[in-house]
């Protein structure tokens, strides 16, 4: 008996008519099927796939032990994420020893600061992976607001809201166009750095890209000051254009 | 009437089954398809759809009347560049005018350093456009490499091989995880930048990403010293990872 293979299946932003046709055609033949979720969650990639999943496929649902209850910082936070990947990794083994195809659902592109990376490393040398690159949050960000990210010979920078407000300022003021990820508790911060950096005022904001719920706004412009773990912030290149 | 729709449509990084449903759906029922090429060349993205077009679908191909005769920084190159694209743009506003619809091909993703862009800006106010985003030429190129290419709290900066050295140098000397757009004869320029920023011995490059003459190597074991257009340097990110 061949081992099965385990694929990091990358579902793009959220509308599943931008899926890849390769995305598309394993996740519907899918027998066994594993998502990452918060306890007590459906999961967004799992919302996305709905009603696309075959009959009879079996889910295995990868509940995290903790997101934002203990600081990233103290140990016991790498600990328990460490211990869940090795579990989960190990679930997937056994399913692919027994000849099974598995397939783990993934937002965005799998490998732009995804969790199916820590599987992956764990797997990739113990059984066979494959992953399939899909459209990243932040091209179905710049898409919804309307407007080129990047022209000639702009220098795009991507930050993690997560990194220090120093730090996010001094690369905002260096860049020409500019993506914001992972904001959520993170926006205030992530706000006074754009106000330091000069970018406030071109600054968008795209919750939800290419879901049902997609709002798009100007930061300037928004109401409320708190936004989903889905949304990202965008400033727009100015380069060069004939 | 109504007017018809111009669509600025991704098409990826290069393989059929890495297009989204959407673009392979509207790319098969598509009667008018209009792509970017050089002179006496078939064109990247019209290669990919190769057997894809419909019976009937007529094409318009837009030749650039200049590539690398010119040096960017001569005022002829933007004058001669600005006067295709406004061409370009009233033919295909004529078609948009009678009704039609007219499919743009896009290697990657539309908004990310593509020439459709040129197109977008003369027709949005004028015509219905949609454009579709795809998956980049870097998703393509990273996914390749078979490592992932930010983790935590990594920074992403995306460099077009076309900026002064000393400015590729500088940003590369920042970076976590780094990509670099635009090589062909900017190779030698780009490489010693990787090597003052201490980056060159970890860094990979791609040549066709995700096409079936795709190669990936080490650049430091790369044999030859000519790359393609068609390539990309990927320098993987090494952040956070329980
Ligand atoms: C752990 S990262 C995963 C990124 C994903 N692999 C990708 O390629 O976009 C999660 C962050 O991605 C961003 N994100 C991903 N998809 C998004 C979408 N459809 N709309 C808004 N933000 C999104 C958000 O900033 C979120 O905090
Ligand atoms: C004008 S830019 C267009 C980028 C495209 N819109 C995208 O989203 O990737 C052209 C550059 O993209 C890169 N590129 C795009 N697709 C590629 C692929 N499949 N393999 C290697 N390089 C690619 C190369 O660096 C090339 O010089």
């Amino acid at each position: 008996m061949s081992a099965g293979t385990i694929y990091g299946l990358g579902l793009g932003p959220g509308d599943p008519d931008l899926m890849s046709v390769k995305a598309d055609r394993l996740l519907r033949g899918a027998r066994h099927v594993a998502y990452f979720r918060k306890p007590g969650r459906s999961g967004q990639a799992r919302k996305i796939v709905n009603g696309m999943l075959s009959e009879g496929a079996v889910e295995f649902p990868m509940e995290y032990p903790v997101t934002t209850e203990i600081p990233v910082t103290d140990p016991r936070y790498n600990q328990l994420l460490s211990e869940f990947y090795e579990a989960a990794a190990a679930h997937l083994r056994t399913l692919a020893d027994a000849g099974e195809d598995v397939v783990v659902l993934c937002e965005g592109d799998p490998f732009f600061y995804g969790s199916f990376m820590h599987l992956y490393t764990r797997l990739r040398d113990l059984v066979p992976v494959e992953v399939i690159p899909a459209i990243t949050g932040m091209s179905g960000a710049w898409t919804a607001t309307g407007t080129p990210i990047t022209w000639g010979d702009d220098v795009l920078t991507v930050l993690p809201g997560t990194l220090p407000e120093d730090v996010l300022a001094a690369r905002m003021a260096e860049t020409d166009a500019l993506v914001v990820m992972k904001l959520g508790r993170n926006l205030d911060k992530v706000v006074r750095a754009l106000k330091t950096a000069g970018l406030f005022e071109r600054a968008w904001i795209v919750e939800y890209a290419q879901m049902a719920n997609q709002q798009v706004s100007r930061l300037s412009e928004k109401c409320s000051g708190v936004t989903p773990y889905f949304s990202i912030i965008i400033v727009h290149g100015q380069g060069r254009r004939p």
